[in-house]
């Protein structure tokens, strides 16, 4: 290896030289996004004894097969539990651990996010004590059958049965068709003894009471071979080879019969003679996914906050291009609009993305209370919030990811550029847990519902402004933009953003403005029977943003929190500009309207930008998390990159045994036909 | 494997149900698009020899390693020439197999489209005839090196020397530094003897005259070890896997020496005394880079073309959500508006980059014409043009296989649904030949100093109108919006796009119109010092689509076109808007004026939707080609997951080797932990 150079050593100076620009407190405003001093101490703690430890080193990991991603995968999942009970871990230190590891994609999230809390929710006291503690301590290990072949996110349309026999007082779980065939299933390919299946109840007489949980054994827990009657494998490699050591799996049924106690029976049952037991509080059992949707908005938050500091970092240290006056060498390359104008709202969408996940979480909190009082009023509100901002947390953070690599030139594709996996492990969010396109039109229905319920109400036209304005504070979360519509009095801002005015307060009203009008005119096109295809995704955006622009919450650092505004707004341009929303002021002469805010956006990031490292710092990720040659602390990401290319396979011999069998026979014909001697 | 059932013979009847609705003659079309019927014969009978081949089989292809894949890749390459040997194929013939295997990323197309164009090109007829004909039969392999690990689109940084030794008539090659390591060399890694080394010429006394191009041995050509002072390897993986048979690779030189001979000297060269000879026609050299940029519109068009085919046949025997009253099934998810109007403008622009391609290498011809008799009027256009339509037929075709995938929901993320792969593979595109956001810079540039060469010249206040008609006739193609503003009788169109109105000729119209306003606003903005972040990529973009929504050949199949026009206003609503070039018909109410255009889509959307599955099987590509279980020709694509997930190699046995490693201690542990007994 040769050793390090000038640019190596211009990489650290400009690295150190960004680190003393920053005017922020980092280890501040990283305790305060890890949730206080204490949890960052906690998770360093944690951290620490998974980094020395060997297992976990990823320095090979880009070399493996797919086969041995997933047995590395198992041997860390038994090394992390073994570790959690040598140093005596806390089940909240379990959950540190599984953060830090999170770009692991093990397979046991399925049994600790999707098994163990259904099956906790909805089983039997009976079944729970049976099988309770098992599953906790991992005794027996499970994953949570939905998804079939021909079916996914329309749980409705599932063909696998579970048909009660009154005589023997079993269920008999059958796979009536090839699409019936569980597959995607995470942790059923190769792992799972136990499963959670999702099956359509079919009562004595063949009356069919739709989708049903059933508690199921799927393995021996001895010898691992499949019991009787399941076919069962790993459904093959995922896109782009990501997602490697989950082994998304299937299993076909064949008249496998269950006790009737292993049926999930807590808010539905069937009794001894086959009559089904209606459910009283059926919502109750929608927690969980409300929990795993909201999840996932802080983990966009911090994948978001990922990317960022592997490209800022890149970023700061690249010199490229124009020649800088000051020191003499080509500029560092986030110096140039075109690439901070990228990057900067991607860690301000981080920002806006981790403070949003900790609001919903208490939000979260507060409606698993009241579930458990039975009290759901609140119920279809988390479900409108966790829906749109699954679709617009997912939609913004892929595209982050993928714009973040994309930003660092040819560099960015290379594998030790880090992004590529991350990308490729996390695009599958806009499909999983609700298909963004059909979440978005749980939105738009329940935008129109709210709408109607209002302005199709014939005691409104009569109503005095007191009424209304009584009614306008009623308004949840997500509906609130509607108070908008209730007061004549009221008119969109018409100001164009400009640094000196109100930004925060024109940007959320005219992001309140935007959903108001593209509800109304929803209305308006379903009354006509004349939407067009697009509606549906614009309106859910335009509700959604409206909501988390203004959620106070997010407000942490207000240059990065304005700057999130300002380039929603941009993206919104269409909308605005089509509902007149957003028209140059009139004391301007004809022009692009579009432009004040641009260059206001060019302002703020202006401002930003001797601070973005001290913000990416704060997000408090080392070198080891990051896993990326171009992210490296010190800056010196061309060495990164080198030392990580001795490691490649086809290094490790200088002639590739590719030579004799194809390369040289093609020589050597090639020579032969122009003539030449074979021996050059 | 369980017999065929019920939906997958649906899948087969939705199939060839869709095939008999189509009222285009197919072979017709697709003839036409390969060049002819005797054209598409040839490229059949080609592919017919590859595809019985049991090499070319790609069946195992998602489960081997990178290190397998490049070693396959290499027996591919050596089994093709074989193949054309004893088939007596023509170059031609070779050049259509390469199409047919596109989708293996074989490292050969370095030495065929890079390094052999390269050395022809420049090299001096001494050096040709030495070495010409064992290229050209590869009687050696090369590799064209000049992306540096420092540098890559910026040539005049590059950072590798070439200094000229009069002493003994030869150059000194040498890298000085740990970034002037050339990385990222196709071919390079573990496959090239030769290469052309791009490199600071240094002559005697030290001045740098800037890069230039030597010719230099790599390897042995019998052992295949490096020479001396050289040191060579393979970068490593690349993102998400791709490009895996590719081996990118790195160099080092050493005081490597070479003969004075070895320099490509066509354009430029040193005397024997080390004298710098002026290149007369430097700007010749620049046709080869120009070549493979047309080349790569094509490209994008048959990859759109592939994952148009793929996602419109799955949507087509895919059945999901609301019932469909004619068949009591469910509904072909491609009857959804928010489905097709996702698919349809892929399949449009496949059309057009095609037609649009097969338009630019006409262009080519006739430019190698032209410089081959030493005239380069054409070169700056055609620079402009390929330089935009690279831009913006990469990153919309980049986007289309990714939208492509995702419209297919889960199985989208298998590897066995072929579109990850293709993305994967062709993200990149993107960066090389030309990072995107430098071209758009080079497209800015053009727009500007035409508009500057016409409008800040004093003359033209005083022109006449004919002599001003006269100027607006010799704007080159890319220009040709500039005659809007040369004639201040023309107006842009103030109507609403309707399919009553003449939909071609507006949207062309409105299209140009937005390209002059914004080139007029940058001439602007760029002379107060206020142009913003992304002003560039618009008049790029708004420039380069003009441009092709004005080019006749693209007008192949009618309501294609048009749904190709119709969906490029709709990306353009921002600037139509803001430059207030589209607004609604004064006699409609105030309302959403995009509305009209969007529901034009959905109108032309539902007009092509019969002719869909027609328009793709013209693609004329095999289940070979596409490679993808949800894209089979006969509709079967859950029978076709089913057997492909049978080869997963975690399936090849029924117990992994992970459970007695790791799974099993995991849940005796567990079992402990719960008081269970380790025999459940």
């Amino acid at each position: 290896m040769p050793a390090p150079h000038d640019a190596s050593k211009q990489n650290a100076i400009d690295m150190a030289a960004a680190r003393a620009k920053t005017s922020i407190n980092v280890s501040t405003l990283r305790d305060f996004l890890y949730n206080g001093a204490a949890q960052w101490q906690k998770r360093e703690r944690v951290s620490n004894i998974l980094v020395s430890d060997p297992l976990f080193n990823k320095s090979q990991r880009p070399f493996l097969t797919r086969k041995e991603l997933y047995i590395r995968g198992q041997a860390l999942t038994n090394r992390l539990y073994e570790l959690a009970e040598n140093h005596k871990w806390t089940p909240e230190d379990v959950q540190l651990a599984f953060g830090v590891v999170s770009d692991e994609v093990l397979s046991i999230n399925l049994h600790n996010i999707a098994f163990e809390p259904v099956f906790l929710l909805q089983a039997s006291p009976e079944l729970l004590s049976q099988y309770g503690d098992l599953i906790a301590k991992r005794g027996i290990l499970g994953c949570y059958l939905q998804t079939e072949l021909g079916h996914g996110t329309n749980v409705g349309r599932l063909e696998t049965t579970a048909t009660y026999i009154p005589e023997t007082q079993e269920f008999e779980l059958h796979s009536p068709t090839l699409t019936s065939t569980k597959w995607w299933i995470g942790a059923l390919g190769k792992t799972s003894t136990h499963g959670v299946v999702q099956a359509k109840l079919i009562l004595p007489g063949g009356k069919d009471v739709g989708p049903h949980l059933f508690f199921v054994q799927l393995r021996d827990t001895e010898t691992h071979q499949p019991l009787p009657g399941r076919i069962l494998g790993d459904i093959g490699p995922k896109a782009m080879g990501a997602y490697a050591a989950t082994d998304n799996g299937f299993a076909r049924f064949t008249h496998v019969r269950i006790p009737k106690s292993h049926m999930l029976s807590k808010f539905a049952g069937v009794t001894d003679e086959g009559k089904y037991v209606t459910p009283p509080h059926a919502k109750l059992s929608y927690g969980g996914m409300l929990y795993i949707r909201s999840g996932m908005v802080t983990a966009a938050g911090w994948l978001g906050a990922k990317a960022a500091t592997v490209a800022i970092r890149y970023a700061t240290v690249r010199r490229q291009g124009t020649l800088d006056p000051a020191s003499g060498l080509e500029s560092q390359v986030i110096t140039y609009p075109s690439l901070h104008a990228r990057l900067l709202p991607i860690l301000a969408r981080a920002y806006v993305f981790i403070e949003l996940g900790r609001a919903l979480s208490r939000s979260f909190d507060a409606l698993a209370r009241d579930l458990s009082s039975g009290n759901t009023s609140q119920l279809a509100e988390m479900h409108v919030m966790t829906s749109g901002l699954k679709t617009l947390v997912t939609t913004a953070s892929i595209q982050d990811v993928e714009t973040a690599r994309r930003s660092m030139g040819g560099h960015g594709y290379s594998a030790f550029a880090g992004l590529g996996k991350l990308y490729a492990d996390y695009v599958p969010s806009a499909t999983y847990e609700g298909e963004n396109y059909v979440l978005d039109q749980q939105v738009l229905r329940a935008g129109l519902k709210t709408f109607n319920l209002i302005f199709s109400n014939p005691a409104l036209a009569s109503a005095s402004p007191a009424d209304k304005a009584k009614l306008a504070t009623r308004l949840p979360g997500t509906s609130r933009y509607l108070r908008l519509l209730l007061d004549p009095s009221l008119c969109p801002p018409d100001c164009i953003i400009h640094p000196a005015d109100d930004v925060v307060g024109t940007a959320i009203s005219l992001l309140e403005w935007r959903a108001a009008a593209l509800v109304k005119e929803a209305a308006q096109t379903q009354k006509d029977g004349t939407p067009d295809a697009t509606a549906t995704q614009r309106v859910a955006k335009a509700v959604t943003e409206a909501f988390v622009g203004g959620t106070r919450e997010v407000r942490v650092v207000e240059k990065v929190y304005v700057l999130y505004l300002l380039t929603t707004l941009e993206s919104a341009l269409v909308d605005l500009l089509s509902f007149g929303l957003y028209v140059p002021p009139k004391t301007e002469a004809a022009g692009d309207p579009a432009r004040g805010l641009r260059l206001a956006i060019g302002q703020f990031c202006k401002e930003l930008l001797p601070e973005a490292i001290g913000l990416t710092d704060a997000f408090g990720y080392s070198d080891w998390d990051l896993d990326s040659a171009l992210g490296v602390h010190d800056g010196r990401v061309y060495e990164a990159l080198w030392a990580r290319a001795q490691d490649e396979p086809l290094n490790q011999t200088e002639v590739t045994e590719a030579y004799e069998a194809s390369i040289k026979p093609m020589m050597l014909r090639g020579r032969r036909a122009a003539g030449a001697s074979a021996k050059l």
